[in-house]
């Protein structure tokens, strides 16, 4: 069994879906691993990893506008006890800030996942997506590691 | 430290819980593992994985409804800015289709646990569960891959 | 590739974030490991484990409020589809009993975390914390589990 370390970065476009299945898979055959875990972490508090659907980008703007619906962005809260409002305090970056941390929280910036014959085991209609929360275009670097065992060395091309 | 890959079934019941705790405890057991890590992956997107109580039923009837409170199966949403409606653009697969997805992204698909004694490691009033989202009944695939060690050989039957 | 399992515990003081980044690194180092895997589990299901920002304190007041705002403590949710009101079942350890369940469910009880020269692999404003959903000062216990490689043993203290 052993381990590798490395980083990742992408470039996000606003509120929305980077695909980076490609990217892990690409990683692990770089790397000529087999089988085993791999750990994903992303180094932000505004920022997610999920995992949904593939086919139908519809699928990623609802996912979008629902997010939107229930952490709204106009730094106030309906409780809904006594319809008393009450407003974001940390919204010093602006009014993408808090929403983004609470997005964030309703979802992971970590994932474990498994990989067999040097590709994640993922379903049919599953991707991997990171999922930016924040307005305005920004780089994210995600922590990539492995522990798994590496393909025979008659096939490694390294 | 060794691997297994393996995949179990489960057949769901409409939209709910089943609780799948035994039979991963089954699949370590049978496989001769006595402690690791034991990593889940749901291959759907409209269900998940999530660890609650196992004690009283209502928790789990309430878990249901909150859900179906926060994620509407009337296909649209209420934006909390402006009030505007925008209707899910996916809905291919009916009224439950898109909700599905929400709540599988408001959930987790993947788990990594742990195990020791060839048992997870779970509190007293915690259990493992395969959450339904669709309303109908769905066969379920779950992909289940441990790291660990086996059982010293001589405890082992196989 | 070695493992360890223990126990840490932990005192809350009622609905807020205790951090828990610092005792995760002290467990680390106190056994000697290097890198590898960093498995975590409340065992609990009033409580979640979470990544957010670590440096403005209103960022974790305004997700408690954001929290309270979608997960009502008044024992009843109101249906968006037709405005039924439906009361929570479970309600026998009071007000907080079922909020702290949804809560939970919404956020994690488990993380796996990778760690490199002894030490959690986080972003700058990342911190660990133990959120605890209750109304009352409870003990809470996570059980750890480390699956890596230890310093070599020039560099052993023990």
């Amino acid at each position: 069994m052993e381990q590798i370390f490395s980083e990742l970065k992408f470039r996000t476009n606003g509120e929305g879906f980077i695909e980076i299945t490609n990217d892990l898979n690409l990683f692990i055959q770089k790397n000529n691993f087999y089988s085993g875990i791999f750990n994903l972490t992303l180094l932000h508090t505004s920022a997610s990893l999920t995992i949904n659907e593939n086919a139908d980008p519809n699928v990623l703007r609802d996912l979008v506008k629902y997010m939107q619906s229930i952490v709204p962005n106009d730094s106030y809260l309906s409780l809904s006890k006594n319809k008393e409002e009450i407003y974001y305090k940390h919204y010093q970056e602006g009014a993408d800030d808090m929403p983004a941390h609470i997005k964030t929280s309703l979802t992971n910036t970590t994932l474990s996942l498994s990989f067999q014959k040097s590709k994640l085991i993922l379903g049919t209609w599953q991707a991997i997506y990171l999922w930016e929360h924040r307005f305005n275009q920004k780089e994210r670097t995600l922590n990539v590691h492995i522990i798994g065992e590496k393909l025979p060395n008659i096939y490694n091309k390294n």
